[in-house]
């Protein structure tokens, strides 16, 4: 049985909402599972030196526009948020408190997260919107709060964001395919082509 | 009759290599032209704020890598230039000068810069090198040395790269067709679908 593929963003990474919604897709036709990592990219990017994409002269005209195109193409919600980019705090501890709880429901809370803020353009910087999302999935409310305000929680999703950086995640979305990096996007073709001819 | 897809790159990215070898006949398949604008990519890195991807943390080593498993995918030459990334004034130059003569030389001649360089792995900075893989294609050795030496093919590339600038261009590969832009090498399945859509 052959690892999990791992798969790194950020919740507020468009680029990042449009992996997610065809990642476990590919990895099961290959007959691979995936395992999510949201991260914090904001410290990657201080190692590679990067700012946001909506801030940069030039590229953050073209990534609004490719954002819209990219939605067209792939048949999915897409709003670019009023309030954007954001911190994602609280989402991705609820994902990691979650996760260890049941990886499937981390998933659906992480697919949720996504749709609110990119389907819908709603923040989702608040816990309270937060705990709002995740509890037609079935989450208490109240123990979500007290999560993402856990000290053990905080430092897991620092410890995650620390070994993606080790691991040499520098952008959203990332993939590790038995140790090979894909980064983007723009590359399932690769990662399929990857599977195809068994890494290679 | 449609006007031309305007492909623009600098001879010193790997990605403009790929692309290069790509754009003429994905265009064709559509009954497309393409016009070819080497530029020199600093100076819109310099708006965007960007650096040389080999020489950022993290992103560095994962080109490095990706360029080698694009080439193994494209089933074309690859090599890392010893030296690399270099300004590519010379070979800008010379493109613009047989291009006002021949368009369709200066593309043999822009194919040629690129195995040199990234086939071959060959540093195409000096003129010398630039007349010297020139020749073999008809052009003149003395005559090229002093175009690129002359004060209006240098204000030519001057022109060529602020109006990619101001046409939004802040990378390598880019292309422009009917006003939309698209960003990088591995976008030529959204060109496809575009020209294929008739441009939606």
């Amino acid at each position: 049985m052959s690892e999990p593929i791992k798969f790194y963003f950020d919740f507020s990474s468009p680029y990042g909402y449009f992996a997610a919604l065809k990642i476990d897709e590919l990895a099961a036709s290959f007959g691979r599972q995936v395992e999510w990592h949201p991260m914090m990219l904001g410290a990657a990017m201080k190692v590679t030196g990067a700012k946001p994409l909506a801030e940069i002269e030039l590229k953050g005209d073209y990534c609004k526009n490719d954002w819209d195109r990219l939605a067209r193409y792939m048949e999915v919600p897409w709003t670019l948020p009023a309030v954007f980019p954001i911190g994602t705090l609280a989402a991705s501890r609820a994902f990691y408190w979650l996760d260890d709880q049941d990886d499937a429901l981390a998933k659906r809370f992480a697919l949720a997260a996504f749709n609110v803020y990119f389907g819908q353009g709603r923040d989702i910087t608040p816990a309270e919107t937060v705990a709002e999302f995740a509890e037609p999935l079935g989450v208490d409310r109240d123990a979500l709060l007290a999560a993402v305000q856990d000290q053990a929680i905080k430092q897991r999703l620092k410890d995650e964001t620390g070994k993606a950086i080790d691991a040499g995640v520098f952008g959203s979305p990332f993939y590790i395919i038995d140790g090979e990096p894909f980064w983007g996007a723009d590359r399932l073709w690769m990662i399929r082509r990857w599977l195809k001819s068994g890494g290679w």
